[in-house]
């Protein structure tokens, strides 16, 4: 089972601070997107990198639709700057629209849950990252431009834990170096979330699905 | 060299057919967007599968994004329905935001390039997939699921254009079986376009940039 974690990703609501900034109030999504809202964000602390549920959405269609996700061997949480974990059923089909899987998130974050009755798909759980990997199996490997430089193939195990950052740029913001078991990194460039989720995901598959040479 | 090529893809400009009807009125963007235009696009041809400029756009997120591209190993071309083929320069960083990468593709289709001086990032030709594919060295592979199950690894030779599926569901709409050196399936579901594409950009890495075991 290979765990896929997406840390500190930069998915939030609107923070009050700037509720009422112009640059703000025209949207109907209450998720802040550094896209729209930009120039309400140089006020906040961080704003340079906050507001992308755009890495979380491309991150994650990549991973929900992955053939590792079909064979049932992968879970996938997101994990926010505000220390909230989404949970994710591996049975979700992510909304291919972005507008829409923005509404989603709001729903989740406002409510703690989608959908609001049945099974949930996706649950949001206030965790830290801390309380997220200690309940996880495996080999925790953080994905770091800070690592030791290593190649996908060689690293994967077959319970293994895949730590990968959901911000665009900066470092880790939860102490994540001291639980790591392991910091590698797999090229010299930094890599998108997505990019790096892929390089995981196929390589896990090449490994243990289809035994490739 | 990979040669990657998204055919058939589901990309256009709103046809004058539907530009009228209140479902497409209201948007500012010209692009047909299924999840948008959904009622007016009941009455088109193939209106079943039509407007999925999301499948572009996280295709190539996930192609340009790519190891493969950063090694400068990888080119990549969309193929629409209405056979205009967009060359991308390899040094094109794609737009995250859905919004504006609709409003760039518009702009492409309108203006045959993006941007409008200097060098070209994109360029737009009308030319069929099989005028297209005349051009490229490599094997031909063909990924589709009335294909031959096989491999990524094995398939993977190091002079290679992989022929990807740009649209949702159904069939290829060029007759591309005749110009393939081999069809090939290499999953037993219908998997989305940018799923085969990070399978095979991953598996082409591996083999012959990390040259992994």
């Amino acid at each position: 089972m290979m765990h896929l974690v997406l840390a500190d990703s930069e998915l939030e609501l609107i923070p009050e601070k700037i509720a009422g900034h112009p640059s703000v109030r025209g949207y109907r999504s209450r998720i802040l997107d550094s896209s729209l809202h930009h120039n309400a964000m140089k006020s906040l602390k961080g704003g340079y990198r906050r507001g992308r549920p755009d890495i979380v959405h491309i991150s994650l269609l990549v991973a929900m639709e992955s053939i590792l996700n079909r064979e049932g061997m992968l879970r996938v949480y997101i994990h926010t700057r505000g220390d909230t974990v989404i949970y994710i059923n591996p049975e979700t089909r992510i909304i291919k629209n972005y507008g829409r899987f923005k509404g989603l998130m709001q729903q989740l974050l406002e409510r703690g849950r989608v959908p609001s009755n049945g099974e949930a798909l996706m649950e949001a759980r206030n965790e830290t990252l801390a309380q997220l990997l200690e309940k996880l199996d495996g080999r925790k490997i953080l994905f770091s431009p800070e690592g030791k430089r290593g190649s996908m193939g060689e690293i994967m195990e077959e319970d293994v834990v895949c730590i990968i950052g959901g911000f665009p740029h900066g470092d880790f913001l939860s102490p994540v170096y001291d639980m790591a078991d392991e910091v590698v990194s797999i090229y010299h460039e930094v890599l998108p979330a997505w990019t790096v989720v892929m390089e995981a995901i196929v390589s896990y598959e090449n490994k243990f699905i289809f035994r490739q040479p």
